[in-house]
């Protein structure tokens, strides 16, 4: 790994005066440090001079964590609460530079560079002896803080429990805000616009459309992050956290009178919210601001404040293009589960015979229908095929609250895994494993050593894991310090097996890939199974705000590629019949390039892609790990148009995406000066529209250059896509892309 | 096995008339089973025309499962309540007679009879078409029963979740009872004495006396089972249950107004009680009932209870009789850590370079102390030795909450574990491992695979596991469903590793010793430990209460064989000098025939030993299994006797206990007809007393035979033990025993 490294550190000062003052390495940012006069910690923020953060006040309560007695009915005692939100004093502080270029293992660019101004502020609250420091990082494209807990003299705080976590945001003003409920267990909303003050308002109609069971929406202002906002004057400032681990997510929940947001952390089944032993420190609050917002799409401040790649060997780690037997089960076509009979009447795991009872006509993970596919990944080039419901357990995985629901080992008795891996292998193409855990998570940890193992027996590298229904152990949540601790172990016990993960319905990501590369990919927000839910389904502005807010923390396997729009009447569930995606072909092309990820699904129905092998040859052709990344344009949940160059080749693809109808002028000025390229576009037809018309689409080739520029026309839901190579001797005579 | 099997299923009947009676084989014990009029399910039970439980109801509170939304701030859904406590019809009955002998692995008889009649209730409560069984086995000795729940017809009560079990157990008076207050954490309570009608006014005296960190009494009448009982007529009434498995476990709480007992099970983090699938069971609730204590003693009810053993090969499970560096641990002669300084500054497992820190001068686990005692093993013919504080971790092990607090793998840098388990197989003696988990349970299942591994590695087959401190997950008890999952999961994983399981502050036993016999040992009750805290300590009556009481559910890990009493001095502790041991040398010895365990230890120093030649001789001698025992006398409180015959040998120990001073005649009528015996009586000295003269005692010998009968006085907090061995040749001119 290249590194410029430049690292000054200032003498430690013991100062009386409390303001500190940080800019970032251009000067457009500005932080400041101060206590108040009551001994709050605070910080502001300013753009350009413009005030973004006003001040904001910093700080925890914990409570006593000194006698583990829960007490008897003679005597309950009530943990001590300690208030850490005041009466600090400023002991030194401390300010260095930063300055590295480092090397994903993957990623939208082949090289990142860390640049930062850095304040360290270390305080002390004398009534209980309690020392906590604050470490600000200051970049170009924003800010980055986190609490530092040193071991503590008072040793009863080194081992000390957060009652809550009081990190202010204060906002100047009403902005506009892309927003989802802020919910302990689910992130699967569709994301919102509205001003600020309109949370509250609409709230209950958000939260309403999750289509998802297992919700726990806190509080009628919560919000999730990454929070993207918007000021009148054209400011876009975003708000996330950067490396949680081993500590509970944190929301937002403003105060629509002061338009202050303050943290609020994921309570565990007693209420608590973090269990920490010193020394020890928070994530990274971050805040991202920018007028240009390309520029947010851009920012690389998430990943800048995590650690460096934690292994030594990362040759076994790929990006992954695939297929599944996965759209066909959301559309009803066929099932996760094997059989009727015990279906009727429940699964006891191991003491089934599976082999005696009568299958479904349409279980999905049959050899015949995995053969299938595995032709199909094969003649088309994708690098898995993906299998849900190869396991026996599926007929009341879900809802049951079943503790042994899965063993991850036993595949159903039509599912030859033996022999279905080694055909796979001999066409050149892999099985992707699939782990559905029901939430059930002692349950996964206790088979997840043999599971693993049997992975590499058979030479699957990578798992699709899942996390749907309420947590076992009970009273958890999906996005607590005990789930957040579990998904990483999961990661990390994966990579001791070479095997890539691909968690879905797990915490939403906070830049995680760069240390632990095998975090191959996440679901955690709404993607594209939601389009097969009638009473859920997704409008064209979420896509394009994706990007801003939940892509922000690291890729999502969104699942686009679908061609067929329209698949009422392919199921037999007549509740399902109105289902539809409400996209152009085009915005689905586009979404390969617009919605980043080294792990990409084709996720459509093999037969529905031959029956458009013209669209299809974008996906077969889009690279997922990248050199060169460039946002052209962008407005949150309007458009986004992104150009990429493919890792290790002069190749680009570029894609546009839009809620509403819009013509996009485009520049090709990221090209290489005086070389040639030729441009394959693929656009809305002339009356495509999503709802109406969403298979229109034109292919048009041709030659362009550095000095090329289109006005590109894109359909209410629609958007373009083009793929650009270099061009050839061969291609002297085509003509200029118009 | 030798069985005798004898199954008369009458044939299924649909009836009228809802009132069915059941007696046992020998008549003596009769119940009853009837429907009131609103369709509440009800039994009786009498002994010998005697009434012993009046008219008691059955039944359950569930909740709904059907949703899993917690809800949001907004939707707070209740789960609707079900009540399953009347309204039930009778729909069929079904007699059975079952008769077999089986062995068990190791036990205090070799054979055991299992013979009871049955009578199988099949109930119907239409309002949900809810199918509820209630199954009755009467033998001899007691009555056990269980509600078992068929597949349902309405699906979603199938999965099911228990809000309250509510079994009564209507007492006939005011009834003398031997018991400890209902706690979901700890069973480590002194037994106390009273009447039904002073629990209330006692408990908090007695569960402020436990002297453990964890607590939970949940009500002022709350008690724990086993729950011994005395009525003024003599009859001995014993409330337990038999195979806990995934279930939650049942305290009782006693309306004082009514002299009826209900169960009252431990709740989870959300205050629900057992989440069910159907067909499924309850564990066993059992009352054994008899007229003479030494009866009570004897059953066998529990075991019967429980399934047949579940390993193929049980050719490695083999009772132990162990030292440890443990005694030295508690007097604060040594130490469980190894350094000062993490005890100062906290560990972090992984993080640490215990090499170069300063070692405390006394850390136990040290490689020359562990030579020490194995070298002390192999001279007086112990099998095993354990030695707790051998890991990294247990400076800050206790009290802090620590997720990640042992790795269970490695070792402190003065434990040698290879070299040492080399040592230990060169002298025939074996290490015994230490787990102590601090109640840290995802962490323990984590690593729980590699420990057991390590131990096949290094030879050892044994495991002293602890759970100390409050339960992570967060909101689980000691006593709750999730914990008794775990607790027979590690006993599972362990067989597979062909591991034996001595678990401490694990739930009590419900006999699953006979399923699964290399749960080998467990603590569940205040044991010798508590000798070294001043302010809890044991009082004579214990020991002589726990038979009655905890053992009745499988062997305890007591740990007695306290030759010096007095160690007051021996700890640099202040606040420990007055600690002492309340009980005489003889009273020591006895405990290893009076308190059955396939695992005994000797728990006091070598150098107590080696000071105490003549006793500890008997602890050398006295074996750990049997083919066969008789308990001569019992009352519970105040003294117990025991007899037992050396499996394989024709070989008897004698123990006797006492609380108070009194003299105890003996009979030895039960040794074999016409052969001689040589006897050695190890009887307290003429002034002992086990709080002012603990140590006096003298050892007689001489020759005995199925006639001869003594009268053996025992002091204050007393007791004597007899070996007997067959007379030979060589003994003919011993004089007889007086």
């Amino acid at each position: 790994m290249k590194k410029l490294l430049i690292l000054v550190v200032a003498a430690l000062l013991a100062i009386s005066a409390s303001a500190q003052t940080l800019s970032s390495p251009d000067g457009n940012l500005v932080m400041t440090f101060a206590l108040t006069q009551k001994g709050t910690p605070t910080y502001t923020l300013s753009y350009k001079g413009q005030e973004v953060i006003r001040p904001s006040a910093l700080g925890f309560e914990f409570v006593d964590n000194a006698y583990e007695n829960y007490g008897t009915y003679y005597h309950t005692p009530k943990r001590p609460i300690y208030s850490m939100r005041e009466g600090f004093t400023l002991q030194e502080t401390a300010s260095a530079t930063f300055d590295e270029v480092w090397k994903p293992v993957w990623g939208e660019n082949a090289e990142i560079r860390n640049h930062y101004n850095e304040l360290l502020v270390k305080l002390c609250r004398k009534e209980r002896n309690f020392m906590l420091n604050i470490r600000f990082r200051l970049y170009n494209d924003g800010l980055g803080f986190r609490y530092e807990f040193p071991w503590q003299a008072n040793k009863k705080l080194s081992y000390f429990v957060i009652r809550e976590e009081y990190t202010e945001f204060a906002m100047t003003g009403d902005h506009t805000a892309y927003w989802i409920p802020g919910c302990y267990e689910t992130q699967e909303y569709e994301y919102a616009v509205s001003r600020m003050s309109e949370i509250d308002d609409r709230i209950v109609e958000v939260g309403k459309n999750v289509g998802n069971a297992m919700q726990k929406i806190f509080s009628p202002t919560g919000v999730q992050t990454s929070l993207q906002l918007k000021t009148d004057d054209g400011l876009y400032i975003n708000i996330h956290e950067a490396a949680l681990v081993d500590y509970s997510c944190m929301h937002l929940e403003l105060n629509p009178d002061t338009n202050v947001f303050t943290s609020h952390l994921t309570p565990d089944a007693l209420g608590y919210k973090g269990w920490m032993q010193a020394p020890c420190h928070t994530p990274w609050r971050t805040i991202e601001v920018s007028d240009d917002a390309c520029k947010i799409l851009a920012s690389n401040l998430i990943l800048n404040l995590n650690d460096p790649c934690a292994y030594e060997d990362t040759s076994w780690i790929k990006p992954i293009k695939y297929i599944g037997i996965w759209w066909e089960l959301m559309l009803g076509k066929s099932r996760w589960y094997y059989t009727a009979e015990f279906k009727k009447k429940g699964v006891k795991l191991g003491e089934n015979d599976y082999t005696k009872v009568t299958p479904l006509p349409n279980h999905g993970a049959n050899n015949a229908n995995v053969r299938r596919y595995i032709d199909f990944a094969a003649k088309h080039g994708f690098d898995q095929v993906l299998v849900e419901g190869w396991n026996e357990g599926w007929e009341d995985y879900y809802g049951c609250r079943k503790d042994y629901v899965f063993d991850f080992q036993t595949p159903y008795p039509d599912f030859d895994i033996k022999a279905l891996n080694e055909y796979a292998h001999s066409k050149g193409v892999r099985l992707m494993m699939h782990h559905e855990t029901s939430s059930s998570v002692r349950n996964y940890e206790r088979h997840m050593e043999r599971a693993y193992s049997m992975m590499n027996d058979y030479g699957y590298n990578a798992v699709k894991s899942g996390y749907v229904g309420g947590i076992i152990p009970n009273g958890e949540y999906h996005s607590g310090q005990y789930m957040v601790n579990h998904y990483l172990y999961a990661v990390k016990e994966a990579a001791k097996h070479r095997i890539m993960v691909n968690a879905h319905e797990a915490i939403r990501p906070t830049g995680l890939c760069r240390t632990y590369p095998n975090l191959i990919g996440n679901e955690s927000a709404r993607g594209m199974e939601y389009c097969t839910n009638e009473d859920a389904g997704i409008k064209p502005h979420h896509a394009a705000t994706l990007p801003f807010t939940r892509l922000k923390g690291g890729p999502m396997d969104y699942t686009p590629g679908i061609l067929n729009m329209k698949f009422a009447g392919q199921t037999p569930r007549k509740d399902k019949a109105r289902r539809c995606v409400r996209s152009t072909i085009c915005n689905q092309l586009a979404l390969y390039v617009t919605l980043f990820s080294p792990l990409q699904m084709a996720a459509d129905l093999p037969e529905n892609y031959e029956n458009q092998p013209a669209a299809f040859q974008f996906i077969k052709d889009v690279a997922v790990d990248w050199d060169e990344s460039r946002y052209l344009a962008a407005e949150p949940a309007e458009y986004i148009v992104a150009a990429r160059r493919t890792k290790g080749k002069n190749e680009w693809f570029v894609g546009g995406i839009t809620d509403n109808e819009r013509t996009m002028p485009i520049s090709f000025d990221f090209l290489e000066k005086g070389k040639n390229y030729i441009a394959t576009l693929y656009k809305d037809g002339k009356d495509a529209d999503c709802d109406n018309n969403p298979h229109a689409y034109t292919v048009v080739s041709g030659r362009i250059d550095s000095r090329s520029a289109l006005k590109i026309w894109m359909a209410h839901g629609g958007g373009f896509a083009i793929s650009i190579r270099e061009a050839t001797t061969a291609d002297s005579k085509v003509k200029p892309l118009k």
